[in-house]
């Protein structure tokens, strides 16, 4: 089964506030070092078949009506051997 | 700057009801092909300096202790050059 990951972020100019509290929590917590935070959503799509440009093609529309919001987000398609299940298992997680 | 982006998903055998939504969505919208849609989240942290093991040990603690409920979600972190904005801008969108 191919699997292919749509990433989807807040574009820089929009405000962040989930990011922001992450960001604001991290001292709390003792982790120094990050300076800033942004949070966006990572979607897995299983692929019924092989993965040909015209499946990206459609996959890239997908992504932009329906998975992101193109005023505020900006997205990314890859294509992704593994799930993070599955790299969570191979870690022993 | 160096960025270090965390993913985080439900794990396999807990429902997505969002992914479930998306996927129910598709045939509706003309796109077929897709037999299975998760949904989970990205988080894009920028840390200052440089990124070592110790760096990264201390951003899996974060992942498992404040990104990620261990109950029902996997994580898995890693370094990437390119922002999904930078990699948005160079698509032209």
């Amino acid at each position: 089964m191919a699997r292919v990951v749509v990433d989807v972020m807040p574009k820089p100019e929009i405000l962040d506030p989930q990011g922001k509290a992450v960001l604001g929590a991290l001292p709390r917590l003792g982790f120094s070092g990050v300076t800033d935070v942004r949070q966006g959503k990572r979607f897995e799509l299983e692929i019924d078949g092989e993965i040909t440009d015209e499946v990206l093609a459609e996959i890239d529309k997908v992504a932009e009506s329906l998975l992101s919001n193109p005023v505020i987000e900006n997205y990314e398609v890859h294509v992704e051997d593994r799930s993070v299940a599955e790299i969570a298992a191979e870690a022993g997680r």
